[in-house]
């Protein structure tokens, strides 16, 4: 079946209309009519070819929103007009030891991303949800609770289960004292679902000016962490702290304001930290960094069926298809608050 | 009381004799006749001032072995007679969080080291155990197990102890899979421990020839890490890998080798890592960077026991203390299977 969407269709090239063909539906198969897709920096990342393995026209989009039109003969767990959702992921190989643990994004064969994978079972790329329609295996497909808002929902298919997994695996609750480091996508996810959690929440930033929203997204304390007076005042404090920044950036100055056993999880980024981590930081106190990858599908569902029970959704901008090239441009100028969503309608129009 | 020991009198002075004063007994101390004293690389950093702080004359020593001669009058633990061992640390403030949970190396006001410290009590600078006496508080004073050679246990107060934290940290046991990176004082000794807790234990080595050592010191798999298609055929193996190099190196080969969750624990170094550090692999997997800092006293006493019950102590060769200053430089090549001991008696020939 063809179907419409926006393809970048080179390294500089803006994004733009783009025909395109999806699969026919297999028995396992669930045939989603997308409203809504939530625009994450991976998208600009892999439009732009930042990776070197970008092949074009590649169709980005891995924050998707839906409603189900069809179903194949296997199916159960959906049927035609639910309103579900899909990730950064639409299968995986389903017999290692990572994915019958509900790993999934740690498939040692590797998953099959939402776009820039190729299908494990024809091998046509996978293309992503800046489009009206896509065909997703039941197994990757996430069912939407009913109170939440389609579009703000959006987002959580990515920034919310990649920062809902490091909270989840770390026990935060009642009681734990939580920093986030970065108000972005990830960011402002982070301290809500901190919060409703129940723990004590900090938002580390650079620049002053962020008090407002950070407390009115779930911010207790915020902590200029340019300013060492600031730093040293929270000292041993936390139990985790989540690290969104998506860039390279200097860890060292955290691990003081770790408790004992402590940890700093990365969740933005993935490439060389370019200021030598201090080995002290780690072995005074067994604190520790490791990261956390966006988050298996059994877990996916646990935390929209949290914030379905809590109201949450992400903050978001809803923009027009077309707005899509300016919208990056901004992304990169952190000029969003906190996560642009395209309404999927406007590619009709 | 004057005491004989050998101090460093300066950064490039060779050791050399040196009557110095202990404090007179309080009520609390012990007064221990010393008879062995391992040879520890902070040693050598600390008497050549490698970190910068250190003051003249200062007596190294931290692995101590001895006999009491005198206890103070509310000793309930000890009398004169009993074989005891001294660590790393003299003192603590006892009173703040991590003291309390038995962390005493990382007393929120700083444990007071055995040397290159101050006593929090007088003020006086701490003086280590190449001497042949020490006056040292009740609670940091370590039973001996009967069954142990005096020289061989000497080390476990200070090797011992740094790899017996995380391998109990870690929950080592039947089952573990557990990789050591580096054959020297600390090294060997993980070997034995992870051995006795009944873990499969590979040695990771940059150079060949280590393998009878090794396999005779426990390890069941030695890996060349300077061997990609070795380094590949572990990939996704260990549950904990107990890094033990002493100085800079490169982290990041060693991150594919552990599985989901699986740590590497740095015991060696507390610099800074000059290669930088590929966040990916902490984030993928969530894998961690981490660390540990000799140990708790309870749990000294712990591993005393357990070495005590399975026979273990370190590899040793013996020295007198006139040969101090050639040790140091034979430590300086790697040069020694696996500790240096001195034997105190030497002192007084």
């Amino acid at each position: 079946m063809n179907v419409l969407g926006y393809a970048a269709p080179s390294p500089a090239g803006a994004l733009e209309p783009f025909t395109f063909e999806r699969r026919a539906m297999r028995p396992d198969d669930v045939l989603i009519d997308i409203l809504y897709c939530g625009v994450c920096h991976t998208d600009l990342h892999l439009a732009r070819n930042h990776g070197g393995f970008t092949t074009y026209p590649i169709v980005p989009g891995h924050e998707i929103i839906g409603r189900v039109s069809q179903v194949g003969e296997k199916v159960s767990r959906f049927k035609a007009g639910d309103m579900v959702g899909v990730g950064c992921m639409v299968d995986s190989c389903q017999h290692c030891k990572p994915c019958l643990i509900g790993w999934e994004q740690d498939c040692a064969e590797g998953p099959t991303f939402t776009y820039a994978s190729l299908d494990r079972h024809d091998g046509m790329p996978t293309q992503g949800g800046y489009s009206d329609a896509i065909v997703v295996t039941e197994k990757f497909v996430l069912a939407l609770p009913d109170r939440l808002d389609p579009a703000g929902a959006a987002p959580l298919l990515c920034a919310g289960i990649t920062t809902w997994s490091p909270l989840h695996r770390w026990n935060v609750g009642e009681g734990s004292k939580v920093a986030v480091i970065g108000l972005g996508g990830l960011g402002h996810m982070a301290l809500k679902l901190a919060k409703a959690l129940g723990a004590d929440v900090t938002l580390f930033t650079r620049s002053p000016g962020k008090e407002e929203d950070a407390f009115r997204l779930g911010a207790d304390h915020v902590v200029l962490s340019s300013d060492p007076a600031q730093m040293a005042s929270v000292a041993g404090r936390f139990d985790v702290i989540i690290d969104t920044v998506p860039y390279d950036h200097d860890v060292n100055p955290y691990m003081p304001t770790l408790t004992l056993e402590g940890v700093l999880v990365l969740v933005g980024y993935m490439g060389p930290l370019g200021t030598a981590v201090n080995a002290g930081g780690v072995v005074r106190g067994r604190r520790a960094i490791t990261g956390s990858f966006i988050g298996g599908l059994a877990e996916t569902q646990q935390m929209l069926d949290f914030c379905g029970q809590h109201g949450i959704v992400s903050d978001v901008e809803i923009i027009s298809i077309n707005q899509i090239n300016q919208a990056y441009e901004r992304m990169l100028k952190s000029d969003v608050k906190y996560r642009f969503v395209i309404d999927m309608a406007s590619l009709k129009s």
